[in-house]
């Protein structure tokens, strides 16, 4: 039964002139929110008569008031995983349900159920034995991303961005630095990310007839492996001249490999990012990087897969979450022609 | 009934000579684990007759598998709960273990009961409402930091680290700088943790003759509460030259209000932080700080709730976890004195 007139989280979050995250905040107890907005956001959800206990409790109805997370293994020191989880669960607390993180063992072969009314899938991964069997085992699911070409299913609900798009805005910040030998750092095929990121480069190189190199690694890769990519990157394309970092964290790594060859990120040899971090606005020069917003993507994924649950969305929605490039001191002046 | 013979993630770690992180990664398959270590991992697994499906098959017999995790409201951007929640899960999933991380609308009169075979609160916080009726719960109870002295009752295990100590050891660091009015910004009486800090403030202050000024602020302040703080306490102390920053994160906004007010760290004031964060070994001057190691301290804390589900060790088990101080620039050398 569909219950069309009850407020829902976006509804409060309207009224009271905020985006759902701060709403969330302020109706969990989340403590980046001033005062005022928190009264604006309470005094919103009593004019629409929301609340945390009433909002949950058509999906409660017998349910176990519990969503789950399915995440790539391996992604346990990713700060971009922890703010998405974590954009969950805030959201999650101002509905009054759990969050559930699934064991990586699931894809190594659990037996036991999955105790949870609906799962989030973080960037489902090409290749992860693990997903057939999630979808279908008949839990409604929300990916965030679409699933790869491979992996059978449809999911209830998709969350994605456009990173061809945000990586065709990266090259205009790499325009600034007269750049002309990118090289992108990625796993090519790992998922639908992977997979945009490399056909955005494909089609900037392109445009600017420029030659695409791709210099493999894996989707989470550990410090010694982007070492070593990066390395060899260097030795046999010594003309790079702007390294495009696909995994998390990486390009901090690069920056590091960089320095310690006795290059300088600035001077003729530059760095960006695929993936926000938090050490990127404070490093030496600041890295240029994709801002995936992973913490307001964790609350839309939550709050996609709550109105699926209770009925507020049909099956099959697609919803696209903007993303942007944040322009930063490495794109911002050109490069010295190395000679 | 104990097992003693059968083998634990400790045995497994101490035969392949790495940490119990390091063996969780391998054997969960995370991914900052090189080739050779994990094989030796798995190597000693096979020795021990350890397998991740057979470590949980004890705690799982009948139970949920699952572990949860209560943390203070208000810190779904905390960079620390975010590395010691997936600490928890790297842990968890070593031993085929889901991990729920409990709503923290627990404390604002939460009715469904909480399914989980053992529960893991992080910094138990002074005053709140929630502490009580978990503790009365029934449900195994590890808690990082002991209770607060105003909320009854014993967990079953403890994992704690002597902030005292740590703060006295950045008092040794301090000295370099022969910087003479030190000024914390603390919450006080928040917890466990907030008060030792304190302790070890006044106790380094007393040890070098020096007046205490503690600024309070809230347990995890907001940027603007760390700027109104940081500029009243400069009007009301003008002559601070180094603050220690309690909150995680506020050193960022520390050392961004000063560099808005003209000041230069590292020159006549400078700053240090009782919590790392990722980006200050990137700030410049780099900043001195308490390494909590929370990711690890995740692991302690799964390990140690484990264990006391299996009844490999007994309730009212206290572990000392292991701190230290990274010393970095910020308290490199001598300030200048201020005329």
């Amino acid at each position: 039964m569909q219950e069309p007139r009850r407020a829902r989280l976006i509804d409060v979050a309207r009224r009271a002139g905020v985006g759902k995250t701060t709403a969330s905040d302020a109706l969990s107890g989340g403590g980046r929110v001033s005062p005022a907005t928190r009264e604006a956001v309470l005094a919103a959800a009593a004019d629409l008569g929301y609340s945390v206990n009433t909002a949950a409790r058509h999906l409660r109805g017998g349910a176990i008031g519990t969503i789950g997370i399915v995440l790539p293994e391996v992604v346990s020191r990713s700060s971009y995983y922890m703010a998405f989880t974590f954009g969950i669960v805030t959201s999650a607390a101002a509905h009054d349900i759990d969050v559930t993180i699934v064991s990586p063992s699931v894809s190594s072969g659990r037996s036991r159920p999955i105790r949870a009314d609906g799962l989030i899938i973080g960037d489902p991964l090409s290749g992860d034995a693990a997903l057939p069997a999630l979808m279908s085992s008949g839990i409604p699911i929300v990916t965030q991303e679409h699933l790869p070409d491979d992996i059978a299913g449809t999911p209830d609900g998709v969350l994605w961005s456009s990173h061809e798009t945000a990586m065709l805005r990266l090259f205009d910040e790499i325009d600034v630095t007269g750049a002309r030998h990118p090289a992108l750092l990625v796993a090519p095929d790992a998922t639908d990310w992977s997979r945009q990121l490399v056909s955005g480069y494909r089609q900037g190189c392109a445009a600017r007839d420029l030659d695409p190199v791709i210099a493999p690694i894996s989707f989470e890769a550990p410090w010694h492996e982007v070492r070593e990519a990066t390395e060899k990157l260097l030795q046999t394309h010594p003309g790079t001249d702007v390294i495009i970092c696909g995994p998390d964290s990486s390009a901090i790594e690069v920056v590091a490999v960089l320095g310690r060859m006795g290059r300088t990120v600035g001077d003729d040899i530059t760095v960006v990012s695929c993936v926000d971090h938090p050490s990127l606005p404070f490093l030496t020069p600041s890295i240029t990087s994709i801002d995936l917003r992973p913490r307001d993507s964790g609350v839309a994924c939550a709050e996609l897969l709550i109105d699926l649950l209770d009925g507020r969305v049909a099956s099959g929605t697609d919803v696209e979450f903007p993303i942007d490039v944040v322009a930063r001191e490495s794109t911002a002046q050109p490069l010295r022609v190395r000679r």
